[in-house]
């Protein structure tokens, strides 16, 4: 979490390898391709609320990816009270850990490129959903959360007013807060095999 | 996966419990302050791109719930492709997850509540990003994805418009999928303790 000098002269910044951010970004000016990236997810049905997801493969920088080891699963239940048997979190709490994941991840990455260190990044989410729109008995009541609030604990090696201009860099640069603020189109189509 | 009586009358369907169900909305009726719940998760940066986050209680039904057993913990990271060391899914991937779960479990419950008997529902998603949004190298790249594939097999014992209406409806009553869809506020402040 500090900055460190390795055996080599890469620079690392809060664990981010800005020598590599750098040429990323090179890359990226050189062939504007390299920024495309393609993520995917196969997810199984087991029983009642429980599935889970295998998250693998990727496309980006060009090529394919395989992850080196084991693909990670997820498993995504409901709590009792909303008639399931607990065996994950619920998929609107796997939201949330992913909106906090991108945001924290997009603050300390462009922490590491102006060269800030960050000592600490704590978030607390929430969000509220009144479930009538799910139960599909109401068509005034969204299905989807009202609102979602997010508290967040930077600290690092910058001034106060620096550490909340990464605040809203992070927000505005978060891919997962970009769609959950601002909405992208879904397609869903039936495979008939 | 198959509708089964228990011991006691309580019809099982798809592993939902439709009695409880049809109680749980006539409580929401009784008392629409039921059908109110607050989901919240906590999240801790520990290093480059790996934070974790605890996922564990939650208000809905006019109280609060904590789990019983342990907290659920979700690691992030990167790829190394992204300067990660790739300790868990990445959050555009956990996004994806979540969905796929919401709209697998929205459409097993609706399919219960009409007596429809589900064997399978299997997802893959896909989504791309242009990551110089990212990056802020372009104001003209959104950061989040551009568009979202979600390719469904859904089996069950219906004809197949009927299991085709219930995609559908599980794309629209999905919480998840709402959300992603069509965005939702999102407030971001700072906790200065």
């Amino acid at each position: 979490m500090t900055t460190t000098a390795t055996a080599s002269t890469e620079r690392i910044v809060n664990g981010v390898n800005v020598d590599k951010l750098m040429q990323t970004m090179d890359a990226i000016r050189q062939n504007p391709d390299t920024s495309k990236f393609n993520f995917r997810i196969d997810n199984y049905w087991i029983d009642g609320a429980h599935n889970r997801a295998v998250v693998g493969d990727f496309y980006g920088a060009n090529q394919a990816h395989r992850r080196d080891r084991t693909f990670f699963t997820y498993d995504k239940s409901e709590h009792p009270v909303l008639l399931g048997d607990d065996r994950g979190a619920n998929p609107v709490e796997y939201l949330l850990v992913g909106l906090a994941g991108c945001i924290t991840t997009t603050l300390v990455y462009h922490a590491a490129a102006r060269g800030i260190t960050i000592t600490k990044v704590d978030a607390r989410l929430d969000g509220d959903i009144d479930i009538q729109g799910l139960l599909g008995m109401s068509d005034k009541v969204r299905a989807g959360y009202k609102s979602i609030n997010i508290k967040l604990k930077v600290k690092g090696d910058a001034p106060k007013e620096t550490l909340e201009e990464l605040v809203i860099l992070a927000e505005r640069l978060s891919p997962v807060a970009d769609v959950v603020s601002h909405g992208t189109p879904v397609s869903v189509s039936i495979d008939e095999s």
